[in-house]
């Protein structure tokens, strides 16, 4: 019996592992797609998200049989809680990388000379889910608070970039497609927050309290 | 047997219109939040949309236990099967509503004088997300065909309202904050987009086809 059900957690653990994975290839694919301006790969990424969200139901039945069938308790019930409430951010993650992929087909050629700033913002985002997905299979307190820390500077960034569209809005004819990038720079803003929202999910897994 | 059938039925098509009144009222009271910059408002629509969530659990239950107990047959099978997909895409029209309300409660007193556009548009979506709710419930072919075409006009509204932004940042110097009001206009589009979906539910619903 008691067997079963640790296989069940080691299984539930997997699957949290294979989503993350699917969806930091969903964001990686988004912005290679950005920066390369692959339609084909932009397109992909839309068609990617069915099996997203397939995953994400799959990981709530797991969730709910764990939780009605096994009755788990202190930590264990705290962790497939948090799996339930870490999926949902999950899946919006791959969401806002299916906005990004949308925009990527939508805007028309166009250079927009501070893509660093928006690659560098990406590489950000895609470690610190990384690093909250570790520490929920990991249970590693620390990486899950150093996640949530770095949620500043995503936010700066996102405003450093937002100045500077302000001042390219007002130094060229093409201005519509600038505030394109403002929509990708804030989807990768929110990709930010879940990520956030998931080591918060942990630290609650691991300590009991919501931060 | 039949009689309990045509009850659940019932029931379903009460809680559709149930969760479709709150979303009004959130989509409402986060453009009214935005005009009268009432935080209190704004901070109302945040907190009333875990009650949003927990509606769209409790139809999907309905809809699993009907397709799962009941083994509905042709329309009625379609009309439930439909009923699953429109409240994800309510259920993101409630989520793009607490992303106007967050916005409003982190923008800066300013006034952006093309206020009356972004209250057309969002009056254009009530219209067209209650028209598809009730399209739903009245079986409404034509009803749910109208919605569809009515996209172009959110579309229309929407890319006049992001000239006259590139216009206004380039006349003012507080160019940021009329950033945020893009994200405004491009979340009630976004809700435009959700309203179309549904009312393509019900086409499918109604003929089997999907747009």
């Amino acid at each position: 019996m008691r067997e079963r059900y640790a296989e069940e957690l080691r299984k539930l653990n997997c699957s949290i592992v294979s989503m993350g994975k699917m969806i930091e290839i969903a964001i990686q694919s988004s912005v290679l797609a950005l920066m390369g301006r692959d339609r084909d790969a932009a397109a992909q990424v839309s068609k990617n998200d069915d099996a997203i969200n397939a995953m994400e139901r799959d990981i709530e039945s797991q969730c709910m049989r764990l939780l009605l069938h096994e009755q788990p308790m202190a930590t264990d019930l705290r962790m497939i809680t948090a799996a339930l409430k870490m999926i949902t951010d999950m899946e919006r993650i791959g969401d806002h990388a299916v906005d990004i992929a949308d925009l990527v087909l939508s805007i028309p050629d166009c250079t927009y000379g501070r893509m660093c700033e928006i690659e560098e913002m990406s590489s950000e985002i895609i470690g610190m889910f990384d690093d909250a997905i570790q520490s929920y299979i990991g249970k590693d307190y620390n990486k899950a608070k150093n996640v949530i820390a770095r949620d500043d500077v995503i936010d700066e960034l996102y405003h450093s970039i937002k100045k500077d569209l302000v001042e390219r809005i007002r130094q060229t004819d093409d201005g519509e497609t600038i505030l394109d990038y403002l929509l990708i720079a804030k989807y990768i803003e929110r990709i930010g927050d879940h990520a956030t929202n998931i080591a918060g999910w942990v630290v609650f897994a691991l300590t009991g309290e919501r931060e």
